[in-house]
């Protein structure tokens, strides 16, 4: 077999938001060119913005000396195709996607009771587990997330099992083992026990990865105490110590602030505490590697406390609004210094998709000069708590790299840069009614360009029209992950995937991928070891 | 040719949202059995909710004496189908539709005038209105809409194109030309110049309806003051004596109390009424066929007002969030004894769904104990203003009905009611990861169902994570209207549309139709009289 070329080559339109400084104001950077990465890194090699036809494209080819069967991947223009970062979801519960939809009238505190610890709790059994878990995985691979931050469950088994399916399926991930071992806000059926096992447990399932995923190239651990209600103040503790005990210390999760019911229950339980951010402050869980979700009821003084402590929020718009928990203030956040990006929160969130995260940060943040937050905030309601889409695109992508210290890496088209992105599609220019068919077909995008629009408005259009049939392919570390296979590359001659021998079949490669590794089920049984 | 068979039978899963008495808890009615529609009236001949089995539906065939070639239309229990009623848009801006989800970060007053009045004055060219309205019946009906009450533009040519256009596709809409004469709320270039000019082309598209279709049985006129700013008193005058002047009485559209700005503004042009709503009243523009769009920020005294009218009001959440208008009181409103519907309002809404809609309305309504509206109410927030999905399903359906003045016809499953109704796949229970594919098709639904769901619970799924993949076919007045055409039907052996003989072919019976009539390009330009 001849050895594989050098790199692979990218043409056509890139967007993405550039890096900027806090407080300036995000613009779209819209770029035709061609881009190459490293096939041995996965890292973009470089990149030439003045390079406009295939004539100069072969030039490029001839100037690297690259062979000839070097891999072309093309964003096709009459399409309205375009690259863009992989999106990044910093806060998602996989074990909870098979209820995405199922919160009724519910709040945070019930919600769990009622629909979340159950669910969770089952998942103890394996061939339960790798369903759910699969399946998040294809959801939000499907929809572009390159890179998602889950809590899993407090089992060892099932939580091996979803780093070992998010490895093999070739999405960058954070994983964390839950833990809860306070008995008076676990359900007896579903808690850690003691801070003892707890701990156990987690180290357990961090030498897991560690040995999965030795470098993290991929996927590493996360340290993840459910939230303060749920942990005895000797969880918190050891977690905040086995942290700061790894170099780099570990990454770390949980949730704050989220519903006033919850700010009061943790007022009540830690007394001691000036504050619901000073109860992790003072068991050193605040980090420049913790993922804060939520955070829709900090102070002022907690906002400060977490931006010193360059600690990360997760804002998830969908699930706040959905249980009914309030409108975080991103604005607020953002002036104090704290580094926010989005999260879905499935299954509190409905939605796999960081583009509806997206959409929602938008939504909510026009509603917020209607709420008490931004009077008792202090800012006047001018719009200026306003979300542009640019700027909630860049929470998705930028901001999310950020949150998971990984913001030189991640989320835009930099030379060095993984390759983490997607190939988005919105189709071809709206066709005269009278060539206009009555039944559409459900390859064809919902997005609809008149072909008057710019760039910046067929983004705009992408942002609150589109969907995951939009994500024609999904590469992570230049490795391609997720593909739609709706035959339009047959239809087409095979202009966009042409030039990608093997790595088209998406279907068949994966399971070849695991007939010839160790089985999915074999793996199940394997590495899950259930307490 | 044989005679049509005088039924056409549907088999499977009906869900609908019985009728309730105001105030009373709104549930899901799930029925299992057959029910069939007459061929000449369009209209539900009768239901048997006892018929589970084959052997039972041909005995039912057997008993009524129906022909050997009745259509059977079946939904299919293995890929978790059923029969819904369709949605009822009361508020959408046709041609609007372009501009979807550009709006940037922009509130009503400057949406208006810098995407809103460009857009529609652009549509006097009638290849640009024609693209347009195509469509966004297009996306309707594909969404599920089987009736829109439609704002047009102040041209009588694009106008009248838009009521051909619906009619010709059978969609059950309202059409109404926009009324807009102030001069100094509107661009100069775009007022219809005079309050008698308006009323003159609004005479004139309403003689084009009825002559399109005399019994109004698709396609009727609706009065389309746009709001008070743009209309002269002399206009609103004439206006409410026009609609008086038919028997029954015209419908009536319009805006109110959508922003505060608004408020103010109607305030300030109109000292001498008490209130905006109180505006429309003394222009006998409050009838029980008027429907008010927005209603954001009326008073309990307007509300009062509005309610003892029997004038309707459309709620449209995902167009009030987007331009930060606010959250509409529901609760209040129905408690207040007002009629309400939802509309999608595109493009201040960014999106052509009514399930979209839904969701919003659930959503901000789990907001609204966050905002100033509900304090200053008076009410508490104690939940009981949040919206079931129930409920947003009701609005969708038996309200938008009640809204268009036919809660006796449209609207559910009853004996007698026109026969208006989604097919809606679930699709399949998520199958074991071994099996899985890595590449997903498109024509999958996206909502993931477990296998573990009651019915109730894959309802609420669908409503949350569902989308225009899972609306399969859509009928009025129990004809198809559309239909998806994924490769199903050959895939499947044709089980759903396999008693369907020439219904099944969407795309090329729409060109036949065309072609057989009146085409499309020479409709335009036959009906299509330019001011």
């Amino acid at each position: 077999m001849a050895p594989a070329p050098p790199v692979t080559l990218f043409y056509g339109t890139f967007v993405d938001l550039p890096r900027t400084k806090s407080g300036s104001k995000h613009e779209l950077s819209i770029r035709h060119g061609a881009l190459w990465v490293s096939t041995s890194t996965g890292r973009i090699a470089g990149s030439d913005w003045s390079i406009t036809n295939e004539t100069q494209l072969q030039a490029l080819l001839r100037k690297n000396a690259w062979p000839h069967n070097v891999r072309i991947i093309r964003a096709r223009e009459e399409l309205n195709e375009f690259f863009f970062p992989g999106f990044i979801d910093t806060h998602i519960h996989a074990p909870q996607y098979p209820n995405s939809g199922l919160f009724g009238s519910s709040t945070l505190l019930d919600w769990l009771e009622t629909y979340t610890f159950p669910l969770e709790s089952s998942l103890g059994n394996l061939s339960k587990a790798r369903t759910a878990y699969d399946t998040v995985i294809s959801r939000t691979l499907a929809n572009g997330t390159t890179y998602a931050s889950y809590f899993a469950t407090i089992h060892i088994g099932a939580t091996n099992l979803l780093a070992t399916l998010a490895h093999a399926r070739g999405q960058r991930a954070l994983i964390g083992r839950v833990c809860m071992d306070n008995p008076s806000f676990c359900p007896s059926y579903y808690t850690d026990g003691s801070a003892q096992e707890s701990l156990r447990a987690t180290r357990e399932n961090i030498a897991h990865i560690h040995t999965l995923d030795p470098e993290g190239k991929l996927v590493k651990p996360i340290l993840t105490p459910r939230f303060a209600p749920t942990c005895s103040p000797e969880s918190l503790s050891s977690l905040g110590a086995l942290a700061a005990s790894h170099t780099p210390p570990l990454h770390i999760q949980t949730h704050i602030s989220e519903n006033k019911d919850e700010v009061s229950l943790v007022q009540s339980l830690f007394p001691d505490s000036e504050s619901y951010a000073g109860v992790y402050d003072k068991h050193a869980l605040l980090t420049k590697r913790t993922i804060l979700a939520h955070a829709v009821h900090l102070t002022q003084a907690e906002m400060e406390l977490v931006a010193s402590r360059d600690a990360k929020v997760s804002h998830c718009p969908a699930s706040n609004s959905a249980l009914g928990s309030g409108i975080a203030p991103v604005r607020q956040l953002l002036e104090t210094g704290v580094t926010v990006g989005l999260g879905t929160d499935v299954s509190g969130g409905y939605s796999p998709s960081i583009l509806e995260a997206a959409r929602q940060a938008c939504l909510v943040s026009r509603l917020l000069r209607h709420t008490h937050q931004i009077s008792e905030s202090g800012k006047a309601k001018d719009g200026h708590e306003v979300l542009s889409v640019e700027e909630a695109l860049y929470l998705a992508t930028r901001g999310g790299a950020a949150v998971v210290d990984m913001a030189d890496d991640l989320g835009g088209f930099e030379e060095g840069m993984l390759f983490d992105t997607q190939l988005i599609r919105l189709g071809g220019v709206v066709s005269d009614s009278e060539e206009r068919e009555m039944a559409s077909t459900p390859s064809d995008s919902v997005v609809d360009i008149f072909g008057w629009e710019s760039w910046a408005e067929r983004v705009h259009k992408w942002v609150w029209t589109g969907n995951d049939r939009n994500v024609r392919a999904v590469w992570v570390g230049g490795k391609l992950v997720h593909s739609l296979n709706d035959g339009s590359r047959v239809e087409n001659g095979g202009s966009v995937f042409g030039a990608l021998p093997g790595l088209t079949g998406g279907s068949s490669d994966w399971l070849k991928y695991v007939a010839g590794g160790v089985g999915i089920g074999a793996l199940g049984l394997l590495l899950g070891r259930r307490r």
